[in-house]
């Protein structure tokens, strides 16, 4: 059964009559209904009636429906407001623009703005590599979105897949200090979100993509990268690849197997499973099966298939497997889930070869439970934040960002993604590692920094800096 | 000649001999040379010199490198560093990106971003009106520019247009708590820029044109206003308009005539004084005469004019004036340049009427010198911050978006422009007015609230408003 979460944290404004018994009664109704209580403040006192506030973590509307009912029913309580905390943290949205330079007065006017600012225009319109010191250029990033692949959810369009790029802009800022804007485009069009990344790029040191669907996400990103001259990085594909090889690389480490001699079997073959299969090979990875709808991809089939998952039947599965996923399990030494939930059971595992290790990374659903996996495999890990092991991709793009704008490098290279996995693996020490504790978690400070050091690093090594 | 200014102020930072009598030679020299000192601190003693900051208004890039020579050559003086204040303050850009909801932990995060962020999204997508409440939308203004005409200098491009875009989210937030965001355009066609801004559309509560280059921008403002149900406006047609008419109100308040009975001759026919001709004569003046380079714009001859010219050409003149625009002084009332430096002597205005009103708005050189030109006329006012009654944009489009967006009117008729500037005419009291006080300060905070309560104010009267 889903558990009660901060995703469904209700705010409740009550009347109740002025008793201790009746508050505790309160806290037990709501208990009794499946609710965590994480908060009863008395707000106001006076009379026969407290004021009450009660925020609870329910598990869904209709719980939170249920719950306020259930309140209601008791003698003399009145509930005057139901409020929804997820909600509320959004009004308003979740990011504003400030200004770095306070103006107090005339002279900082005439120098932040006209007259002083043509002098700082005219600077860069004479060296146009100035843009990067006396603009934004320098720290800002674009989350590019067409709302097509938003979530779990699909196409629901560029307005509401606004909370999403906004809280992305929230942890570009927070984990890499990195400045970062949404831009949610009203339009599907490839050739159109390609022209207007590229005439809004003056702004900007960066862009991500974000959330745009499979298979034009390839082609928007790789026209990208061949015209512009700053980084384009697609999250979903590249920051989930990054994530997905830090935790192998420790996974690894447990099971005390190399990335050579392990047969991995890959569910999901969109976006993120592409860029997972091309990380991994190009870590060293051999033995790579992906897994459709309709079974293994294969070199011997590729009929109908579109050009990317083609270059996978073709580049993968060196010994031609056919069959379905559960097949393709046995002997198999790691599963990679970036597909649907609830695809296994956990006993599908068994068939695996000894020191499994499973990474169902389907949201919000695993591809299989991750508590029955664990009888099966020694190492699990999943995209949620409720099971250990999350492999969340705000561990890679804020220090990568950090890293590409510090050093100005521009060319999003499979060494620069390695760096970053490797980065991210190395903030757990040997003596640390567990297989409860194979990734750092998203409020580790470590992991930005070791991620943005690798990129300098790298760009150190090949001499890409831009000072 | 040029005065110094806080634009070109240079930080020096200097050995000088221990002595008091050393650091006063300083200041002499500097001052010697015409540069205005500001401030001189030690930043460190000991031992036989001292290292001292001196910060100065110069007059330009060379009155600068003389003050540096000059100081050189008194004897024991080292200059160390020159820092120049107005690059200084445009380093790494102007304005930065924050999020308004911490995120501290495990439940924050899982409110902001994912997985409570999806319930947001699903709102939204269920009910697309909800995304006022529920992103940054209500608070934001996308500023949009191609680079075609900035300030003084023409088509500079983009990149070297986003000192000026940034400096205008700055006062945007600190004059009307709105958040804005810099949108510079590698494109200059103007259909693009047309489908760009539609399409970035959903991230915004308005769009703000800024910069860019006449005839077109015209067309891009009323196409915008045509096919998006946000409030989109030109700042340097109807920002300048609205700071016109507020000044004109209060000047002929103080010379006593009547709007309907002045004759008013325009310097300039571009954006800008097409947009003022527009909203004097909504507000009541008869008599406009336009000056173009070609002398007066006229219905007799309108061969080869461009659509907006031609609409002034046959909307104003009613006495169908032809001739040069000193010519066209004898007998007016108010004289307004919107045009280019200096095209006029004081002693031009002489044959104005009793009680002139001038506004030499040209910047940075206006088109007759202010000092002089107070000999003839009554009022005068420029675009300048360095002479009393500055005519400037600040004052109209922060309040006037933030009322735009407190209330959701998507429509910016004429009616709305008048009431913005009878609101900042309206902030200097009957008692106060004079002849060198006819328009507030821009650091003047009354007047952002004075335009946003009339946008309010007006919308309550037509129901306008969007709860």
């Amino acid at each position: 059964m889903v558990q009660p979460s901060p995703s469904y944290t209700v705010a409740l404004h009550l009347e109740v009559p002025a008793s201790q018994k009746a508050v505790a009664r309160l806290v037990n109704t709501a208990t009794a209904t499946g609710a965590v209580v994480t908060g009863v403040d008395v707000a106001e006192a006076g009379g026969d009636t407290l004021t009450v506030d009660l925020t609870a973590d329910t598990r869904d509307s209709k719980h939170r429906g249920e719950l306020v009912a259930r309140l209601e029913e008791i003698e003399g309580v009145v509930v005057r407001n139901v409020g929804d905390s997820t909600f509320l943290a959004h009004v308003g949205g979740k990011i504003e623009v400030v200004g770095t330079y306070p103006i107090h007065n005339r002279r900082d006017l005439a120098r932040v703005y006209t007259p002083g600012v043509a002098r700082v225009c005219k600077a860069i319109y004479d060296h146009p590599e100035r843009a990067r010191m006396l603009t934004i250029k320098k720290n800002t990033v674009a989350v590019v979105t067409d709302g097509t692949a938003v979530l779990g959810m699909g196409d629901i369009g560029p307005a509401a897949a606004m909370p999403v790029m906004e809280g992305k802009a929230v942890l570009f800022k927070q984990f890499g200090n990195v400045d970062a804007w949404p831009v949610a485009l009203d339009t599907k069009d490839p050739e159109e979100i390609i022209a207007i990344c590229k005439a809004i790029a003056p702004a900007y040191g960066g862009i991500n993509l974000e959330d745009i669907a499979a298979p034009k996400c390839f082609d928007i990103e790789a026209r990208l990268r061949e015209e512009l001259d700053i980084p384009v990085f697609h999250d979903d594909q590249h920051g989930t690849a990054i994530v997905t090889l830090a935790a192998l690389i420790n996974a690894l480490r447990i099971v005390d197997k190399r990335i050579e001699d392990v047969r991995i079997v890959l569910s999901g073959v969109g976006a993120a499973g592409s860029a997972i299969a091309k990380l991994l090979m190009a870590h060293g990875a051999t033995d790579i099966v992906g897994y459709g709808r309709d079974g293994a991809l294969s070199a011997k089939d590729t009929e109908g298939m579109n050009e990317h998952r083609k270059w996978l039947a073709e580049n993968t599965n060196p010994r031609q497997v056919t069959g379905t996923l559960k097949e393709g399990l046995a002997g198999a030494d790691v599963f990679i889930g970036v597909s649907s939930g609830n695809l296994l059971e956990p006993g599908d595992l068994e068939v695996m070869n000894e020191g499994a290790i499973v990474f169902a990374m389907a949201n919000p659903t695993p591809e299989v439970d991750p508590i029955g996996a664990a009888d099966y495999a020694t190492v699990v890990a999943t995209g949620r934040s409720d099971f250990p092991n999350q492999i969340n991709n705000v561990l890679a793009f804020p220090g990568l960002f950090r890293g590409l704008l510090d050093t100005g490098i521009t060319e999003i290279t499979t060494e620069l993604l390695r760096a970053a996995a490797t980065g991210i693996a190395s903030v757990i020490d040997e003596k640390d590692l567990s297989p409860v504790y194979i990734i750092p978690g998203a409020f580790d400070t470590r992991v930005a920094k070791a991620v943005a050091g690798a990129v300098r690093k790298l760009a150190d090594r090949q001499g890409l800096a831009i000072p």
